[in-house]
């Protein structure tokens, strides 16, 4: 008989995170002041290490926030938990809503400091979010050593299939520099 | 200012699966019957509904069941929490490792009631498992007016060539049957 304890998952965002949000106005309007406060997350999420160097946030049209998220694949030993989908996962909670369009109703963006890795990718497709915005390239993260997947050679064109706009390359040498800080810090490529 | 009531997720599967998996033997040796099991916990799922008819498990070389996972969109307002994604998240907490192969030391599969879709086909190039196992082909939930995603069409070989072995339509007609009783129960397809 097949009898099994089965773990629970409890995935929260470090305290750290909040004093960090604090520092920032209510809203932020303009797309590279929010692409600045993804990375600079990134940045604080490196130095708290061991962790990934990636962020990203999902904000509203008018620049609220809705939620962040952080790379925490090794933190809470999950390779699923990259930035994006703890921050989908954490905005689809505090909307009460797995599809962040809310049937069309809303506009979100997401913004990623580093381009969609294929699951992220994936994701994004099933998230409702409208805008996807991101920082560094993907050949910043490979030239360091990570790996971005089997992402479909024309992803951009098939998010705008889908009705998603796609901004590349915000603030993408201020993105970048938080990968090579990774490495400098000994950080760990998976 | 920004501050923020940030959520925290609490994810655990719902009590009925323990009582489902008290029901079968402390090691399943068969691939087939692996599958069974995994369809009939996507079939209860349906019936326990609203949720997606999807199932999952992760198995070890012998048959011991690592995790399940089910398709928890709906009830968990988490458009990531596909079946796939709930197996991995699950064995990765239970063994205390991100990584599925436990640096090459673990040679574990995923059994999945429907062929991935295109994050979890990214998801599972991350989980460090070495086997993935099928039951429906992708069209049959497709007939039904589910949505893939936007896949690398030759995604088997892009997990063969990550040493990712692959096997397919395993107990398909039984699987495919799940998405019929879903759809006939009146199930959101999203």
């Amino acid at each position: 008989m097949m009898i099994m304890n089965l773990p629970e998952l409890h995935i929260g965002l470090p305290g750290w995170v909040h004093t960090f949000l604090s520092g920032y106005p209510d809203r932020i309007p303009d797309m590279e002041a929010r692409m600045k406060m993804v990375i600079a997350l990134s940045l604080e999420n490196v130095r708290r290490g061991p962790v990934g160097p990636f962020g990203a946030a999902v904000f509203d049209e008018e620049g609220h926030l809705v939620a962040p998220g952080i790379n925490m694949v090794i933190s809470e030993n999950n390779s699923s938990l990259h930035a994006e989908i703890v921050a989908f996962m954490l905005a689809q909670k505090k909307l009460g809503d797995y599809d962040l369009s809310g049937g069309g109703q809303r506009r979100l963006a997401l913004y990623a400091s580093t381009e969609p890795c294929a699951m992220c990718f994936g994701a994004i497709c099933w998230s409702g979010i409208k805008t996807l915005v991101c920082g560094a390239k993907s050949e910043d993260a490979e030239s360091i050593g990570f790996d971005e997947g089997p992402r479909p050679v024309n992803w951009v064109s098939e998010l705008n299939d889908r009705g998603i706009e796609v901004v590349l390359e915000v603030c993408r040498e201020e993105a970048a520099d938080v990968h090579r800080r990774y490495l400098e810090a000994g950080g760990v490529i998976y």
